[in-house]
């Protein structure tokens, strides 16, 4: 090695010693009579003392990559904010590996750069120590999964990536053949269907990091390809999975964090619906929906006749909340697609609003004791058809107003599993799967298979924290003929089914093992852990919001002739440089 | 669970106990009065008994994925070759996951079924137990190489598969980009940039198990997608490099074989060629590569004159070698673009040979000395302007001697480091990088830089393992300026270099630190651990010769809508049904 220890480890103890390190530059102080450099590394910062004789041959500048000889002392005034904050090296001599230009932006945790400059030189903005944690806490989260997965006798097993196109697979990004020209590979938008195969190919436990691909309209959570902690087991109940997933979760949160994570609740998803107004439930605050459907059906108000009634208590608001405040409540429950919001004030012991004068004293005095408000609560509460719908609508306002009363502390973890969610849902009409079409109905739900699908609820489970959903999975159908009937369901075609799915039917044929699994996301892993909301934070060298990576400007043009090695040509409308 | 033990654990010690056990059908042997099933999972095999009434209920075949309840009972006799060849289950009851129809093949270690087979129907593939330890052994490779660089201090960081297409890189696949229709990603054929723009971040250390991709002519050793351990650091040495990747492959190599490999030989890239006639030795086993010029010089053979001369001694083969087996010899050295080699004989305490007549009794002694000759050896020789051409032929003569008397034992592993490889190569009389033109020159050749470059050694270093190349690597240059010589070197033009490595070039001007790495290649580490030729014996899913991947048939047709999304259009030609 180039240098005896790194800039994070030097202290008291070292005193006296001759030392070598290498990093680079990050301050320079010329106080005249003496020169302080600020030395970094990935480990830390250490303080180099530089007598002006042997400063004037070197002459630092920021960033600078250097290697320095010299003896460790006790500083006169130590820093306490710093691991090496008690010492600093008496510079012998300087040798520069590298000089620098000025950096197009400072290296330092805070900055003003914009985003697209610090993405241009990434390599530079990787250099900022907050970046470097991330990355750090990033690497942690891969290998605490390794170990504790391992443990469990999970194999690693890499499933391959120019895989098959799926004819509904809009989202797949192509990749041309050169041996079988006009024909195309897709990237996987998970390993879903390979591990499946693992399954009934005995693996018993499989789990791999994975690198998976959608070509979808980034939102600032996503990147064109993204990495998930994937996972199937044989011969499990869903409880064996939970407990994986919980374990997983556990050992995570204590490697990276150092917490203990409380145990997880598991609600399925209708009481997550009908409670908090989402499939993804954030549990660090109340505010929960209630169900006012009986006592608001009692006054005149025709609008609500027949409706489902739901409502949220947010305490203590009630003089604060201001018209422009409500009204843009309401605009953010049409969103939902219901009619709007309303609300009543808890004011001096009596219920107030505009739609107070559709109830009775009576009913308001039952409304305010059914839901225990206080001086100054205020109810929102709204009614449809659908119990989705207002309830969603609701949770959304929830999610609203714990932002506005600061109820998210970033630093409290509320993990749950939502369970049971339905097998289909409708949309346009038409059954479709709400995970994928291998999803396993539960077994007492399988008598609605043919009276009423929708009833049916599956053994699928989200993992959800602070209201982020982290992983999905679900126990998956192991019977051949279960698994027609489903794609029968979904309007599948024979023809469409051996297209779409055809040797994996096929499969099923030879003895398929009862199987589950899930998938982590490591970014939103990753987010949760950093604290940060934006993907790009944890990932090293991330694609900016057009998916463009601006550093080394992919996508790009590429000769004609590559092309004709995989017997395509672009179309004549994009030919033209840009 | 749905079982309480594997089909691997019970033993003696289990005796009396209910268990529960799950797999698949693996062998039936109905006795009449009784019936015996072999129980297979990932972990192993155990026996069943089942009394003819039950067997009546349940009438097993070959495949069926079952659950075995019973009573774990001592066996009559023992079977030594099991572990749990001590006892049986006699089972209470059976019930069955999904039954199974005659598989295409039978699952078993040994088997005729075409490869091609195999492949269309790998998940059944890979229920036979040798796939099964294959995947584990890969799982224990990737497992050990964590362990080891994470206990050095690497991060795991993941580095983006959606890059930017090099002009020269006619092997990239490519993938169209639909936010810049007409722009193209190419997957990368490794992460070398990404890795040494890491250093250049300050992450002092890298690795990660990186999934690359060329898109050439496959042989039995490649895929086109394949899997590499990737390493950087930063503030190093080559020692310090070479010491982290022998200790990783002693690492690998205890862990998976329970082996103490010896310790690593380093060989420079031209002792390599002159001893082994080859940059790939196999230490095995001796028959080294000899200079004969002095001697074989002195005769009267008008051909020899100003040539270099080589040979190997084959011992003992005189008696057998026929005049076939020569003509076939010379045929393999002619490939090597030499004349041919001649044979000398060394029977009766003489030499005899072809070109016997062209040496004075004298000289053919002193040969006869020189080379140790005992009786029956026979000396392979040849001559060639080019040292390098000679001794690549006589080294593939080497070899194939090899093999012919049984030296290649597989259970031997002979580690070396090639070391000092040339910077450049001529290629139709053009400077050529070797590696790639990040490789940095050895200080003590930087003279020869504009004098005569092609004598300039670089430090770069391959592991070798029984002549099968493990991994490559090199220190980088860390010196714009050098850098940029080098690039001239190779003739790019100022242009060109900004095309190509633009904004890589441009990172030098940061403050670059002095680094180096490696990579290993996966499927060659397994390769040679599972003791396989067919890199398809260590892939989950490979593809076959052609790239293809006959289970799911992929590549395929992609609907037109797809293609118009991302801008592109199949070629006339290709544009038919095939």
């Amino acid at each position: 090695m180039l240098r005896t220890n790194t800039c994070g480890e030097l202290n008291r103890s070292d005193i006296n010693e001759i030392v070598t390190l290498t990093g680079w530059v990050s301050k320079v102080r010329n106080l005249g009579s003496l020169v302080f450099v600020d030395l970094r590394d990935r480990y830390g910062i250490t303080q180099i003392k530089i007598s002006p004789e042997l400063y004037d041959k070197v002459q630092l500048k920021n960033e600078y990559c250097i290697k320095v000889r010299g003896t460790v002392a006790r500083r006169e005034e130590a820093n306490p904010n710093l691991p090496t904050g008690e010492i600093e090296v008496l510079a012998d001599s300087i040798d520069i590996f590298a000089g620098a230009d000025l950096t197009p932006f400072i290296i330092a945790d805070k900055t003003d750069a914009l985003e697209d400059t610090r993405l241009r030189w990434r390599y530079l903005d990787l250099r900022r120590p907050i970046l470097q944690k991330n990355m750090m806490i990033r690497h942690q989260i891969l290998k605490s999964t390794r170990d504790y997965l391992e443990n469990l006798n999970f194999l690693e097993i890499e499933t391959p990536t120019l895989i098959k196109s799926t004819p509904e697979g809009a989202r797949d990004y192509l990749v041309p053949s050169r041996t079988r020209p006009g024909n195309f590979y897709a990237l996987p938008q998970s390993p879903q269907i390979f591990k499946q195969l693992l399954m009934i190919g005995g693996m018993d436990r499989y789990y791999q990091i994975a690198r998976c691909y959608r070509d979808e309209d980034l939102r600032s959570d996503r990147q064109p390809e993204f990495t998930q902690i994937d996972c199937e087991m044989s011969f499990i109940t869903r409880d064996d999975v939970l407990k994986v997933i919980e374990g997983l979760v556990d050992r995570i949160w204590k490697d990276v964090l150092g917490i203990d994570l409380e145990k997880f609740t598991a609600i399925t998803y209708e009481d997550s619906v009908n409670k908090y107004g989402t499939d993804k439930p954030d549990m660090r605050f109340g505010m929960l929906l209630t169900d006012l459907t009986d006592i608001l059906s009692k006054g005149s108000f025709e609008a609500f006749k027949g409706k489902v009634i739901r409502g949220i208590k947010v305490p203590g608001i009630a003089k604060e909340i201001s018209r422009k405040a409500m009204d843009k409540d309401v605009e953010l429950a049409k969103q939902f697609h219901i009619h709007g919001v309303s609300f009543f004030k808890f004011e001096n012991g009596v219920i107030s609003g505009s739609l107070g004068k559709f109830y009775t004293p009576e009913v308001l005095t039952e409304l305010a004791e059914k839901e225990e408000m206080s001086e100054g609560d205020v109810l929102i509460f709204g009614a449809d058809e659908s119990e989705e719908k207002i309830s969603f609508a609701l949770g959304a306002l929830r999610l609203e107003y714990a932002r506005k009363l600061n109820l998210l502390d970033p630093d409290v973890f509320k993990p749950c599993f939502v369970v049971d969610w339905p097998l289909f849902g409708y949309v346009d009409g038409r059954l479709e799967s709400l995970s994928n079409p291998f999803t396993r109905p539960k077994d007492e739900d399988l008598k609605y298979i043919d009276s009423d699908p929708s009833k049916i609820k599956s053994y699928s489970y989200d993992t959800v924290i602070n209201g982020l959903e982290l992983s999905s999975g679900a126990l998956r159908i192991y019977d051949g003929r279960l698994q027609q009937k489903v794609f029968e369901l979904l309007g599948l075609t024979d023809e469409d089914i051996k297209k779409r799915f055809g040797f994996f039917v096929s499969a099923f044929n030879y003895g398929t093992p009862p199987h589950g699994g899930f998938a982590l996301g490591v970014e939103r892993l990753a987010m949760l852990l950093c604290k940060t909301d934006n993907v790009r934070d944890v990932v090293a060298f991330p694609k900016n919001l057009q998916a463009v990576d601006v550093m080394c400007q992919a996508p790009s043009r590429v000769p004609d002739k590559d092309l004709d090695v995989v017997g395509i040509q672009i179309e004549e409308k994009y030919r033209k440089e840009e």
